[in-house]
């Protein structure tokens, strides 16, 4: 082990640095969890879980599968593998409070990448009220994040689960839909990237910033418990896919209405910008114009956006607006058809 | 995604097997956790924390630097991935509870490989009283495995931490010392794995079976936490680095002495099979014979025992046995003097 010297590490490799400097680089970077008894630096992270109850769920950032270095810097894949933990608490109904954040990373890797991605962990962390307790390090030949998220619930009968949804409930969303795909198509295509001209506007310039640095709305997942969600899901693997799961669980059929979800002007352009605009539709229930935009709002992957179940007449707030309805039987469709589109994110 | 069909995955890929029928083999083969409320399926686990507390860590799993296919099997990686993690758990004297087992691998692999990875993982939670509440799957080069344990303690302030030996303690050890590094030898040295002969006795390959499937004592550690131990830390980076941690944490110095240091015969039998009996110990206080078993036993990593303090005249119980004294100053001393050795494991 070599240990910290006290010196700043910009400009060094991690190997440089040891892992001792890593650890100690991290801890004094990251914010401390308001749950913590106990936090970075022993065995295991002691937290406080006064309600009674702990919601908990991992979920793991790879590079060149979940990630690329040349599009996210440090911090992009810092705020990316802490938000898409933290959706899950969110997607409880449960209010977020600790991280544990395992991270190997090769040894050439500038100890600067590093710092980057701790400042995006922290970022995150403060736009859901959470913080760091514990971690691990190792060394690999690529980047790999494991991000553990912690968190707490009024009572454990409050957690939404996706198994409550009933017929004749509504079905709400919150969060923007296909902007990380749209973000992905316009990274993919070189519009925005290293080497690509500048993104043309902001707008478009929002939907790669939503692919790299996904914010789920993590107060609305704690507001939809108290609204009285029977259901919800974070939308990681499309919305029509996460849907389906949520269908499954519940032993329901859902039904989105393609008239209620919105087509941003900045998903209008990106589809245009793309050349896709002009490809028919091959849904009834899909507008004719623009069906590329409306594909990556019903299937694109990664919004990390909450979709939810509410009964009957519930007073949506916030930003939750109703996209469809719940009925008897199985299985999702866009205005009554099954969706003709390509499906969502398949890992296998 | 490609639904489970509910045929057996024996015989097939996991590319066959698809994203969710792999969910499903691996939620078949796993125990649940005692205190799930609700469990994989989800987007988060809840967990009853009825004390008030949650003990969390992580630790990664990497094939190629934590293990390798050709030694290791699946039921191998489960255990020793679901043991590392627990052992961070009992080193806070706190009761193990749940799993959330983060796991990517080829698309290529079999899929009985990540079922004997599930009934290794199985086993491990039920030695120690635990089950896996949640996790998440993904595809990568190599067999990447990140494993979160959790747990419980009476009340926060009964944690075990590093950081609280006070001069006059004793030091002292539960579980195996040097047992991994041995059967890491024997295996580096082709005397057990893939291509050697059978390993020769049986002492020999309870060496080799240390380090391919540690057996942390859970009970230990919380007998620990009872005991009054005033300081507590897993030895996962070898016994005088280890510590070095606790010296670190709580301000003081340790000195082991090498006399109370039990060197089993299998160690010796390990260091003579190697050739490694004859050469000269280059520390006065370390037995001029098996200086290698002696090494192993100070500086040889993932044997996951723990290692704890204790005030003076503490009724030590069960397998926890004095190795040394706690006093003022700083570092780690063998019989007095700096041990002269290779330092423990090092990750960068």
């Amino acid at each position: 082990m070599k240990p910290d010297d006290g010196s700043p590490p910009a400009g060094r490799s991690l190997g440089e640095l040891g892992e001792f400097g890593l650890i100690n680089a991290l801890a004094a970077r990251l914010p401390a969890s308001p749950a913590a008894i106990v936090g970075i630096g022993d065995d295991s992270a002691v937290l406080a879980a006064p309600d009674g109850n702990v919601v908990a769920a991992v979920d793991l950032l790879l590079e060149g599968r979940h990630f690329r270095r040349e599009w996210s810097s440090g911090r992009d894949v810092g705020v990316k593998s802490a938000a898409r933990s933290l959706a899950d608490i969110a997607a409880m109904g449960a209010v977020p409070t600790a991280l544990l954040i395992a991270l190997a990373v090769p040894e050439s890797l500038p100890a600067d990448w590093v710092l980057d991605f701790a400042s995006g962990v922290a970022a995150e962390c403060d736009r859901a009220g959470a913080g760091v307790a514990g971690g691990d390090t190792a060394q690999a030949d690529s980047v790999i994040v494991s991000v553990t998220a912690l968190g707490t619930l009024p009572s454990a009968a409050a957690a939404v689960r996706r198994s409550g949804a009933r017929p004749g409930d509504v079905v709400a969303v919150s969060g923007p839909l296909g902007h990380s795909a749209a973000g992905l198509a316009l990274l993919t295509a070189g519009v925005a990237g290293p080497g690509s001209t500048p993104v043309p506007d902001a707008g478009l310039a929002a939907l790669v910033a939503a692919h790299l640095r996904p914010s789920p709305p993590y107060a609305a997942g704690i507001a939809a418990a108290r609204l009285g969600a029977t259901a919800m899901i974070d939308t990681s693997d499309g919305l029509l896919a996460d849907l389906g799961h949520l269908a499954d669980a519940s032993a329901v059929a859902i039904d989105v209405s393609a008239g209620q979800l919105a087509l941003p002007e900045p998903l209008l352009a990106a589809a245009r910008l793309l050349g896709r605009g002009s490809s028919s539709a091959t849904n009834p229930g899909v507008p004719a114009a623009f069906p590329a935009a409306m594909q990556w709002v019903l299937t694109g992957g990664e919004d990390h956006a909450l979709a939810a179940t509410f009964p009957p007449g519930a007073a949506l707030a916030g930003d939750w607006r109703v996209i469809g309805v719940v009925r008897s039987g199985s299985g999702v469709t866009v205005d009554g058809e099954p969706y003709a589109g390509p499906p969502g994110w398949r890992h296998f």
